[in-house]
């Protein structure tokens, strides 16, 4: 079982855009780092849309996805921006009914809630006692499989911090955003290993070991 | 002829480490960057060095060296922190008598200077109206070859903004450095298109053409 991230951020390092918003939820430009996934039958597929290219790209997000047996994410990425859903006890986030993971989710969040369960098997475990305890119950959801660490960057950060990360697979798309919100703020000195990179047009994916 | 850079970073995107000085002066952990480098028979002949690795990284940058016709670089970068050598007319900065570019080099400064010419070809001439001018004379002197901005990150930054840049290509060190001088902060917003990546263990090698 490995603890995993998988990430796409611009050759400047952001994450997300400048003002993201309600409306504009990755802030301006944030949509393109994306793009690359978009245009993919692996992503496409469990987004419920149909078609899409084939290719090492795709490989590797049709690989990821089957290996992702629960997720972690923080809970601005889970419901936005300042408290809205605190407000709303059915609010399900961005996510809709059926959201795209398809397994269960830990949102790390200093306001306690029901779980949610919805369509298509993804489940929202709200955890009240940080990311460690996040990450530990995700473990023990993950069915042997990986957990993936989904965003944002203050968890993936918080997870560098405490040595819960095993892997980190950065998807960086050809473009500056010139702002916004860093993956990268204040990690801890030390080495990575390059475990696979995979070199399309679209985009440079390389996965590292984070060694500890 | 082209405008590039070649800039070793980390992961995090720093080119530098934390609390550089004259005896750091890539600050702490900051020589890890260029670890890739100092195995390379490329790099290592043109410091006065034998023997080393070859391969794709070595045929990378053996090929861009050979490329390069004239230099950029920032005032820090020739001779390190506050101002030592403004005080010392003979002062060649870091480089000694001998310095591995064997070229025309154009440092912009706020202090005029006459042009050093030292030992192996390389000479140092010292350019006081901006960035655009220096690149302007390392143009007419590249004898139609390439000229390539040497750093450091503000002066990267500043050809950014300026749309001077043709091409890009970022050695991403396997690595964090958790802090520093980061190679990109504040430049404009805009697409790149990846021309070339070099994958070895050592490093991620990627080559960007910079879309104006």
């Amino acid at each position: 079982m490995t603890v995993t991230a998988q990430l796409s951020i611009s050759l400047d390092g952001f994450l997300a855009g400048p003002r993201p918003s309600l409306d504009d939820p990755l802030g301006q430009g944030g949509m393109q780092l994306h793009e690359w996934a978009f245009r993919l039958a692996a992503w496409r597929g469990p987004h419920g849309l149909e078609g899409g290219e084939t290719g090492p790209d795709s490989a590797l997000v049709e690989r990821d996805l089957a290996a992702n047996g629960s997720f972690v994410m923080g809970r601005k990425m889970f419901s936005g921006g300042a408290g809205a859903w605190e407000d709303d006890p059915n609010a399900t986030g961005w996510w809709g009914d059926e959201p795209p993971y398809h397994a269960p989710v830990f949102v790390v969040t200093h306001h306690a809630r029901e779980r949610l369960d919805l369509q298509g098997g993804t489940s929202f475990t709200f955890v009240t006692d940080g990311v460690a305890s996040a990450v530990e119950q995700a473990r023990a959801a993950a069915d042997g499989k990986n957990v993936s660490i989904a965003g944002g960057a203050d968890v993936v950060q918080q997870c560098l911090a405490l040595g819960l990360l095993d892997e980190l697979t950065v998807h960086v798309a050809p473009l500056f955003l010139g702002g916004g919100t860093r993956l990268f703020e204040h990690v801890p000195p030390g080495r990575l290993e390059i475990l696979e990179v995979v070199d399309v047009p679209s985009a440079t994916h390389v996965r590292y070991a984070v060694t500890r």
